[in-house]
């Protein structure tokens, strides 16, 4: 029988952030930490820049900023941590205190005596909804084997045609991985209607996904597949429908679930999400264990309800919480806001807070703005543009989610709106935020400002539609553009309303044309012009003025 | 006799930005902008980058995103604002509510009534306290003319030599314009002992100062002058002691200050800072004037005292504000936290919020920690650093400020600090806040987290060094590096203290070896290692231990 102060179950992020932290904190503490693969703190977020060739090598995601593997000796010599790797964990009995290890070389198992245990057993990937036969062309993308294996196929010239089952985070990834360098033949394949169906709404969703396009991925999106099977040795997918689509090869990106079986085993709250179930301490159920990373679900702090949120930088935070807990100061994981971001080609998606959507589905009544934004003054060389969506309360103008994407510096907004979420910030302190100013970084007014300016103007009766509105039939579609902008960058046109192409400077004089009580959309390259043309027209007396958000840089009508 | 609603003085930021909000607001008003050059509504941010050259054309500064010139007719036929340039205002009757208009080219002067009055007349140059000879050859940096004229001489080869006297914010810029793209020899004189003296700390600003020198600029601190004299038509500056220096330009960079001839002749109140006092909702001491932009001096929301604060990003909000509040609805600008960023080469240069030696000069008890980031994960290819400082109470963990120097993305760990620091942000925020995280644009931990993480350490007994500091006499210090770093990344040494290389994995089993009463000074390339060694020597009984702040890539000993 071992025996430690502190055992850990779990090498990826959660595992060895908890271990060091707590190495230094308690300097005489006896610190196991039981790894089942061979490796251990590897950069898992970087698989697939290592699979697209951006990462040269794959030991560079295991070894130190100052060129020192992380391996067991440098557990033991520089963090005085006992990592034990090649090591399954049978079981945990919570009466004892005591987990049974097994070893996977030997087969050789023995208990392991505890005074704290810390589960940190991460993530699986979802089994798919219809059978898949087994064939190394056909595979997830979670561990290191699966990128090592996909790059290797990629770079022999194995691979003619990839199909990419899932348009997640990682599915988009690895799409890019996949096209943008190897120049594969992609096709991502969706079962819901959009790209990254739970991450953004359908309209921010349709600009990525015209990007990937653009970037010669075929993405299928409301697409069942009946089953994965192989014809010789070539994987087919088979659609409901009747259609096929053979391939060299397929990888699975169902997204993942939290690995629970030891916790349920040992008869651990397991939580509404599958995640075990923690408190702010990132305590389990049972007082002796704690549990961090990918295995335990998140509060969320906009809705306050619980979601699964496996990202390796909520696992390196929860690894100092339940560090500084252990070591005997009560600290707090606060939650999370859902923020992420993700590069699909020359394109930033990210997102922080809730959708619109997710709004609707839990019933808070909210309000959206979108604006297509310049990342520096238009004057200056190079800027790049992004658009915006933000959701906010109806009742008291709380900030409740922005959503981004485009090639401009979508990172920066992303990260700011979260510092206000977190303090619980408001439309009110969306005007009043100070940005850093100077022309090779920002626009004198920065977008968080602009946002709030439109919001306010929201309250006072101009509307905003979605980029990928359908007007109304019989409504008024104003395209305030120069005549030179019109040609040089058409507008996506549908049916049953009327264009009338009005440079905002002539708008005025054409004010008396115009009917005040037909329904009037208006439309710019980028929303600024729609957005005070709105106040104006609301300001002459139209009633029914709506602003199509984003511009035509973002739209599709 | 005219007469309009609204009068507004100046028209290079918060005069345009008033007008253009208020007319949109208010259909009806008469609105009147007087202005006393020809152009109106340019970017004067931009001046420095068409120095440069990095802007080709003086026209887009003075053009819209979308190619429409903002001149009078511009003015007049989108915004409804009747713009009167080349005029000057010769006085304000605020009895009679007239303001007396002079047209500078025919001389011809008129009185024009106003319902109420805006003041935006911007700043002028600082006089220089020595005397100065005139010439085209010796000229400040403010105006068009300055930039037009500078980058004509520049691009005719007539500047072989040129030196800036001032190295504030204009001074850096305008410095990186004429060594950077035009290859001239460029000397920098500052009367203080570092540059951007009034907006950095001494230790961040040798950063940003190296840089400079780095890429071939001369840098004298500490430097007086005399008189700036001609020699037949050279410019010669005459330092105090007797040097000389000879060059074919020179650049007056020595600040401004706001322009209140106006204001003052017509008894409003100035403030303590020199610029027009006006409340929070931009109002003058006569309720019907209202001020903003570089005339007027701001709030600071950290000190709670009047700053000066010339900023077009403040004057555009500024003129939002006056418009509200003209339009009826109370609003407020509450202030600012005094945010800057500045390119410096190929170095991002910002701060938000308070330096140390603020904090010391108005009495505020602050603590500081220093680090040196990566801004993407380092094995992630092209990531670039950056030496952030974090001042914050002592008594209770507010955050008070934040400085940033380096090549990598200084603008967004400005801005997020910024938001948090709006909200009253604490320590414990900074180790809460939620970044958006994927290898391309981030760590997996943020900087605020690991900035959170080293205060909360300080609490503890760990101490931070300056990255300038001067180790005590009979001093240890550790460096900390693997040995092939420190061949490869030499630290700067000083006198009087003993080094020691000890690489992080061999600290354990050389702890026998040190003295645990003597003063020990840890380092390592940027700081996590020293800061962990720091945490884990504490625990051993090391009763003095200090980080050296940033580590060797911020530190100058």
């Amino acid at each position: 029988m071992k025996k430690s102060d502190i055992v850990i179950i779990g090498g990826v992020a959660a595992g060895p952030k908890t271990a060091c932290c707590l190495a230094r904190r308690l300097q005489n503490a006896s610190i196991t930490l039981y790894q089942r693969e061979d490796i251990v703190s590897y950069a898992g977020c970087g698989l697939p820049y290592f699979a697209s060739g951006d990462i040269e090598s794959f030991d560079s995601l295991l070894t130190t900023g100052y060129g020192v593997r992380r391996d067991k000796a440098f557990f033991a010599e520089s963090k005085g941590v006992d990592v034990i790797t090649g090591a399954e964990i049978v079981s945990i009995d919570r009466a004892s205190k005591t987990v049974t290890v097994r070893m996977l070389k030997t087969g050789e198992t023995f208990e392991h005596k505890y005074g704290k245990l810390v589960i940190a057993t991460g993530s699986v990937p979802k089994k798919p909804l219809f059978p898949v036969e087994t064939s190394d062309r056909i595979r997830t993308f979670t561990r290191p084997d699966d990128a090592i294996a996909f790059r290797k196929a990629a770079q022999t010239g194995k691979i003619g045609k990839v199909v990419i089952v899932g348009a997640g985070l990682i599915g988009c990834e690895v799409a890019e991985a996949a096209a943008g360098l190897w120049g594969i033949e992609t096709v991502v394949l969706e079962k819901e209607k959009q790209i990254l169906p739970y991450a953004l709404d359908a309209d921010m969703a349709a600009i990525a996904e015209r990007e990937m396009k653009r970037k010669g991925v075929e993405i299928l999106t409301s697409v069942d597949i009946d089953r994965i099977s192989l014809q010789y040795e070539t994987p087919v997918i088979e659609l409901h429908g009747g259609s096929r689509l053979a391939c060299d090869y397929v990888i699975l990106c169902l997204g993942v679930r939290p690995e629970v079986s030891l916790a349920k085993a040992c008869g651990l709250q397991i939580g509404v999400r599958g995640g075990i179930l923690v408190d702010s301490h990132m305590m389990t159920s049972d007082p002796n264990i704690y549990a961090g990373g990918d295995c335990v679900e998140s509060y969320h702090r906009t809705t306050g309800s619980y979601i699964y949120m496996p990202m390796g930088s909520l696992a390196n935070k929860h690894g100092r919480v339940i560090a500084e807990n252990l070591a005997g100061v009560p600290t707090e994981f606060k939650g999370t806001f859902g923020s992420f971001i993700v590069k699909i080609f020359d394109m930033n998606v990210g997102s922080v807070g809730i959708t619109h959507k997710l709004a609707d589905t839990i019933g808070y009544r909210a309000e959206t703005v979108w604006g297509t934004f310049p990342d520096k003054p238009d004057y200056f060389p190079e800027f790049k543009i992004y658009s915006l969506k933000m959701v906010y309360a109806s009742d008291d103008g709380r900030i409740l989610g922005l959503q981004a994407v485009g090639e401009g510096d979508v990172c920066r907004r992303i990260d700011v709106f979260s510092a206000l979420l977190q303090k619980g910030g408001t439309v009110d302190d969306l005007l009043n935020f100070e940005h850093c100013y100077a022309p090779p970084y920002s626009e004198a007014l920065d977008p968080m400002h602009h946002l709030g300016a439109m919001a306010v103007a929201q309250t006072r009766g101009v509307q905003f539609a979605a980029p990928d509105c359908k007007p109304v039939d019989g409504s008024l579609l104003i395209d305030l553009r120069e005549r030179s902008e019109a040609v040089a960058e058409p507008m996506p046109v549908g049916s049953g309303y009327e264009i009338s192409v009005i440079p905002l400077g002539e708008l005025r004089s054409r004010l008396a044309d115009l009917d005040k009580s037909r329904r009037t959309y208006v439309i710019c390259r980028r929303g600024p012009r729609a957005y005070q043309a709105a106040i104006a027209l609301r300001n002459e007396g139209f009633s029914d003025v709506y602003v199509v958000g984003g511009g035509v840089q973002a739209a599709r009508l």
